[in-house]
């Protein structure tokens, strides 16, 4: 199965943040944002493996600045890396304010989505190949972030298992 | 009041057809395509304008093909010409299948958009300026389709005046 | 077959304007009339041919006055005449101000649809009759206003036929 | 304060039913009939009150058919009775099938709202002038309701102090 | 068939009140209320009949104060007693300011539940077994409340029969 | 400033999985669950807070299984631990299948939000006091939690300051 170039799934999606979705404080809701960020790291997923994709997990998903109602969100997503049957997609939000031009980077994430068969199984998917040094360079962060997921969820199995020996001495 | 081109406010929105905007057919509804064109058609008119705009009327909105759930909208939309406070817009909806890659272009559409002040009066707007063929194309068009829709207003409220002479003379 | 008057297929759909569909500006957004013009066109024409009918165009639509959040929408939709699988449905919307009683007239719309068979394909639809003046008023204008697309269209594919000669020469 | 004939505040909704407002067997959804009662029975409320009004309670709403998605709701509202700041209203629920032209009678509802004033307190309204024999009739049973609401209450209300007197004596 | 512990299908439902779903005068929509208490008592029906079910009626909803966007709503059904194939449910909802901890009653709700049968059809449901007082109570309360229903809706009928004999001898 | 127990401000929201919200493979779309995630977290914040809040980040959200239109979701919030005027929520969600009763555990996540005075600005907040070997267990993860997000935040730094050092050498 042959790699495909990273800038060839990379998607745009874009919405005007209307009231129905602001919060009780008269900002965009954090959720809303989440479900822009979930679909548009899934297009560039879908674009690559050229196939249906399921959300595995949000890595990261941070937020800068609240957004204003009324302001134009852009959401740049891109995917950094594969891992066999998994991918890990970056996703950056811009946010605009049409009557002035302004643009503001409100917020960073990493979500890993797997790919599917048509039976719903987790299937290969086809190399990512980044050619910028940008892509090259988030294709290497990539690894580290996922070398850290895996010594986080070690260590706390680790503890996990000290915590269940404790309590089979007794307490309880 | 300078100028402003065209092509620095055209506007791209994305939307994932999602089974919440089914109708009962199984198919995105048209009032959805219509209000997603009209929210791209309004970010441009507003990136022009820099201040509010109101939508004054939709002068077409052709609908070529049924677009499928699951699939992904891309909407462009740009000014295609400005007469003092009103503005043509015009947005073209390409729709892709994402696991083929497959791109067609099911909607064109044209829309009137007015300037408003911050006191919500109407504005002079900076003019559009065509640079490419394209854009001088349709800067014609929209000239020609001003004067079309004018022509045809004019033709009706005529025969609205004969009408109403003719009542008078009796019927009611 | 038969013919089928005009009046057994009008249709009257209403709704009162919430905050979920509140502009920025907050008003009834733009292309929420838009959703609920065509639903109600969508019903007289369903009505009318008794059987699916999907949306082939916006013909013309103007938008009058910003609706409040709060008002009564009154949309009354009715089909003005059919050709062979299409018909031209023309939807106005009233607006009632509950606290006054008082009733503005703040849009009007002409939409085509086209009948479809159980397989999807266009079918022919019965012919709707006109009874009253103002019904026969409308029929007329729809052919008008069909001759008026038609010359439009016409005039638009001689231009870019006439444009493409000319790239054909050269430029490009 | 003079009274006001009931059938200058009758009012008519209507809704598509769309597969967004679905239940997860495919029906239109309960929760979705009562806010569209709701809103019928506010509109009714508000013209013949002419001022805002809240929803005090739901007397009574019965559900006889499911209703199928594709279908039309129409919504008949009208103000039964008044009780000095609080009046009845009556809401009954008809669907039609557009292809077959079939209607069936699927909900009939009664729901009390209050009057408020400009400063949400409950303020008195115009008396409900029944002129028809229908009109006459739900007038008569709009009060026997009253009766049998206050009766119930009465009673269950009694029962709670007795069962209070014999906690007291012991139990708890 | 055997009966099962009330307390075994006790259901709570929760949702945070969002601007999506003010009205008009700025507090949660009645219509969203009916919405959720509908779905809460579905969910304490369900979990009771271990099958699908469907709202027969609402026979009574009281609105005790608006609730305010931004606070959070606690919906607590239980159900009351089985009738053979349907089933009295009971919704309580309380209504809490995060920023205070400050919790109020805002709504009481009785509806009435019919199992379904796979193919559709009512069918008997286990009973349902009272074990606190409290849970006895309402159980008595529950068969007051239908044997009221049921006078009330005689009484109805046989009105109704009156009237249409009278109009029988004559008026119409 | 005292602190207030974990066990005061731990919420639970809960919702019934409407069809509205499915993804085009007919099961919960993930950023639906994302944004109930989101509510809960914020409302045991909130509650712990006693004031308004707002998501920071989401440091970590991982989804098991699908969740089916139908089932109903639990979601389980508590504040893991204080850090000044931050504070990490663990999120867990179940998912029931209301016929069979069967409960899955389907999401586990991690988010961080910060407290805001009246004025908009972070404010301290009061510590959360872990009382139960779990609440213990949680408060001393989170603090792991962070310093690894410091370290990868530190690390990723350093590397970027490298690469700009390279590109002032050239390349750019």
């Amino acid at each position: 199965m042959e790699g495909r170039p990273i800038r060839e799934s990379a998607s745009e999606l874009s919405e005007f943040a209307l009231p129905i979705y602001a919060n009780p404080l008269g900002n965009l809701l954090g959720g809303r944002i989440m479900h822009l960020v979930d679909l548009a790291a899934a297009t560039a997923a879908m674009r690559h493996a050229r196939g249906p994709v399921v959300t595995a997990s949000v890595d990261y998903m941070t937020f800068l600045f609240p957004i204003q109602i009324g302001q134009l969100l852009t959401l740049r997503a891109s995917v950094n890396r594969v891992f066999k049957t998994s991918m890990e997609v970056g996703v950056k939000v811009l946010v605009e304010d049409l009557t002035t031009g302004e643009i503001r980077h409100t917020n960073s994430s990493y979500l890993t989505f797997v790919g599917l068969s048509p039976e719903g199984k987790p299937r290969v998917i086809p190399q990512a190949i980044p050619e910028t040094e940008v892509e090259i360079h988030r294709w290497e962060q990539a690894g580290e972030r996922r070398k850290q997921r895996l010594e986080l969820r070690a260590r706390i199995l680790e503890r996990e298992k000290e915590r269940e020996k404790e309590n089979e001495g007794g307490r309880g």
